[in-house]
């Protein structure tokens, strides 16, 4: 069964705080009644049916490092082979213990990141737990498979250092197309950056980077994956940047999608 | 000529009111200064000239029965081989009364639906005349052509048994084509619910269904109709939700377009 | 080098009033922290190694004619072989003195205009320097290269016949293909409203005219420009429309990719 | 102790839906983080110290009446001298169940409601389960002790009429002076509608009526009430109207002051 | 009879356009819904009963010196003795036809003005029809009685000199009381410009300067009014700005308040 | 003379970024053109006249302990007997180092805090720096004469116990007068936590909290200040949740009226 985890914690972000709010936001969705339950190729992604709700994490202490702790401990605890797990976070900092605690669990785990930025960054304002830094931290661990990232518009001169040093295979969104699908491998975790999108399709984020996918392309390459999916995350949703709840219901929506991957692949 | 009816009714709907106070809004578009008269094909759409303005329906009573009969004698009485109507809305369950009356006058009506949704419920709240079971009533009544749903991204178990009892053509947004435009008979009718489209392009609706048409597609899918259109309607359009008026100047981009479809096939 | 100026005047618009506020709030996405400096082809579009920001220009009068040649007088002193300079506007008024300044520089100057309007009428509210009126106060001139204009979808009969009358080459959104860019010549100034975007990706616009293209696609033409560029503008951003600074951001995100096709070709 | 009890109901409302939202997005002010638990006078408002949250009621059908004793049952079954309860809304005809059920436990109840409206119209639509007439169903039962109306600004001649039949006790806000705080009664239940303050300081609401109480005025008003209060209730908050979560903000903070009132005074 | 005019004209405006879009907008708050006709104090202001609305002036020239005769022959052609007129402006231009036209009927005309500013310039920005002097150009006429300013936080050295040389009563908002209200005299005439309030209670004008009058306020102050009042005005709504059309319903509700006051003293 | 320095950092906050980016957005509303340069009581509060703009900081480390001291370093560096300074913040957090400068130059220093909340807190999160503590810091130097909160309406058992020990003079709103003026002394420091306002007049804060002074209430009390001040900041503007920049207008109005009192009492 997938279990679904809220990860309410934003002080890892560099620029605006807000994400940690995301969480009860975005389920609340699944309950105002302007849309139903259905993913778009007919599950019914329905709480206690396919998914299990653990609720959000509550923090002892908001030290970054001791956050790290009690993600990884906590994601650790609760993945096994049967019990998968969806996050909603939070900043994107938060990605890095769960997907640490994955790689204890799945040999050559593979990463597609879906994100206008690759997150590679060695040091972000001497935070080392910073959300420009999460993927950094991953690959330093030698212990991942592949990195997959598409829909990337901001590379600097350290950032595309970064990506060849680490192997990492971009797809930016200046040469886009959906050649990556074909090069996919199993077990796979998708980390989803919600500012993949086009600030016209998710305005609630923090980082408005223009020129990214819309919705409709990002549910496409979604239902092109066909590698086994073993855990994913949405992250970034800024609930004070929205408008209308429109990003929340975006957010939604890609859970659904999500969800529909990881279920159909147990 | 064409005639144009603003119907402020949104008792029907299940989830939030406002398209009741649509018709004013667009029309206002067409006085605001902002953009001018002509459709893209080089139509201008001009009261007096392609169309006359009837003003919005005033209700007796706000009972869905009564509006229902309301609705379908004042369109009864407005239209006939050489007056086509075009109505603004109102929530979608205003397309069931109207629709109706064009049953009388043409044998074997042919219904293009836009729509994020397919409003095929049989029963929702127990209300037969909800805004989300306009076209299940209009397919028991055994007189519709065909029914042609473009845009769909919501079908649910119910629905799906719905559109295969009915034989409706749906194409849905998940293997998206223009192939319909080959398929469509004449006289056609379209009913175009504005959640067809992203949020993103009109914000102003209720029902946020991420993953739409760009207001672009919309608008070559229209300029791809060859076939006679003997009337139409814009519903769902709630300027409560709408920002700086983007989904009202889009209400009234469509209404000029599909004025021009309307006027050209007379 | 290039050289940044800011035009902030807006007395010419004939509906709203707002672009004279963009230029500062344009520069200030530079420096909010949300983004970094680079291109998305790797540029690192920095003042004082790429540009020099000259500020803005600060007017005498606020008289439409005296305007004119205060924005003439101070393009020409500006402009060499050696000294590109690219504008904020301001409303689309300010491109017809930018425009005529550089026509004494360079023999044959082309025009690409990326907009949703043709902006050539002959008169309008008798204002001969109207922002409706720019590219026919330029083609009068008889100097201009070639105009070619993108993404245009307001055309009425008086602009289809101004522009049959100068040669224009427009591309509309209704038959919108990249074919245009085959058929450019250097030497090229790029005028660049904002509203040639859909109102979605750009909302803080005056005149919303749904069916533009994506901040995506407007980029993609951007990169596949390839012949010598030697001044640009964009003109429009109306930040008492904008929601959350998007439009703001889209078009800092459009002055770097246009600054480096400008740097590209010195 | 204080039980809490969200009524998520809006289909009794005449103009706009939202209300049905209200009950998590108050509650989530609570968790956000930007705020602390303490009324102004120095209560700590913690989840089981002072009150017991009992969720949000779900409903077995929406009917109207249906509704009615639904939640007349639920607040029976949970009310007594010891427990008291506080309401979150949905729109204001919750209030007539909710004082309904209070009518059998407490002889001679005195009503003070907080409002912009009078909402004692005999027939609103047809509807007797309006949310423009809980308090002429109230005052047909012959029970009610006093009832006492603060902040009103829309009496039309009907409304007047009501007043006058059953003898309320109106404080306008033409003429309002804090005079009625020396006149109150308990038991007191005191049913809050959120429009009563100004649109300025609530913009979440569906009616929008200038005029109003400032915030401060109304915690002050708070503050002045030294019978006991048995019973309250906050509705119309609508969230769909809302801007930055304003209003969902003055809705917490009048549930801290008003749960103080109600625990004092046990 | 009072008779309703709205005049849709903002080109005098100094910073922003958007109040001609005014009348549309205010009158649609009268259909909406969401309140009724009724002023505080009883009076039903009812179309045909109370007012006759003569729809919008269409104007032939956008000319400022061509609108400013055009106003003043309509409205000199409207007003009589029984015939009274309130119009929707516009931006505070409009108000120097307006009440010129007035200054033949009545001798010793009074005028009240509601504003955050004096708008007595004599000269801004070269036009003499400026939305920044109307006052001192009426004033230069010799022919008004009194002139009484309230509300007014903005005079500068070149406004306090003028406001001497005419003879201007001020209340400033720094020393406000409402003594002015015990030295009016009639015939009044009321020109009320929407910035007098507070931008929380209006956000929709150009002009935003707290530290205004609160709606309540205001109502007062009109409530406190025994003098006759033979026409008023409310101009710079700018719907462009406003958030869910708080001021034009702040707008509607003066309108009616300001009509009792008319109606009452024919 | 009156410097002017704005302090973009925000690192301290415990809930939202935002603050960091307001500097450039209020100096901006003095150039819009939407007011004048004038502070009510009629000074002309112009730049190289009555203040010099120093810019704003730029940060070597973003490590809050590094911050403290580089500003604590540029403001001594800054002030003088005859050089006041003005600060625009930033979050709360950045007043502390700019008082610590102040109290090196003034014996005695007293201060009038206006706040919604009083920032006294022993620990928040761990971080001393915190702009949940700044005036705790500030009376542990046993260095400050008076401290003197108004508006304060969020004390916990923590907070009066810290107020009580430290001797803080406190106006809570719930029982608000302006006694307090009769008890300031000089020389004074005014820190202006624009949520001392009620969220309706700025909406642009990182902590709502209902029920603060109006923008009017606080202006007089400005004007009610008769002793003499020696600087003064204006904090905790926060840009990203502001809406038509509201907040930015009146912290620029504050601005005005804040100098006006600086100057007046060098």
């Amino acid at each position: 069964m997938i279990h679904l985890l809220g990860i309410p914690y934003d002080k890892n972000s560099s620029y605006l705080r807000g994400p940690a709010l995301a969480p009860p936001r975005i389920r609340q969705m699944a309950r105002d009644g302007s849309t139903n339950l259905f993913s778009e190729r007919g599950l019914e992604v329905k709480e206690g049916k396919i998914y299990r709700d653990l609720g959000d994490l509550s923090f002892e202490s908001s030290n970054p490092e001791s956050v790290f702790h009690q993600i990884r401990d906590k994601v650790s605890n609760t993945i096994s082979e049967n019990n998968r797990l969806f996050c909603f976070g939070g900043d994107h900092s938060v990605s890095y213990p769960i997907i640490d605690a994955h790689i204890n669990l799945y040999d050559n785990l593979n990463i597609l990141q879906f994100d206008a930025h690759s997150d590679l960054y060695d040091d972000f304002d001497g935070n080392p737990y910073s959300h420009a830094s999460p993927f950094a931290r991953l690959m330093e661990t030698g212990k991942i498979g592949t990195l997959t990232q598409v829909g990337v518009r901001t590379l600097n001169n350290h950032q595309r250092e970064q990506a060849e040093k680490f192997g990492v295979n971009i797809t930016e969104m200046k040469d886009f197309t959906t050649d990556f699908l074909n090069h996919l491998n199993g077990p796979l975790y998708i980390s989803l950056d919600l500012d993949v999108l086009d600030p016209a399709f998710a305005p609630g984020i923090s980082h408005h980077e223009p020129g990214g996918l819309s919705t409709r392309q990002l549910i496409d390459l979604i239902h092109g994956i066909d590698v086994p999916v073993i855990g994913a995350d949405i992250v970034e949703y800024n609930p004070t940047r929205d408008i209308n709840d429109m990003a929340a219901m975006v957010s939604y929506k890609l859970f659904k999608e999500l969800a529909e991957l990881m279920n159909r692949n147990v």
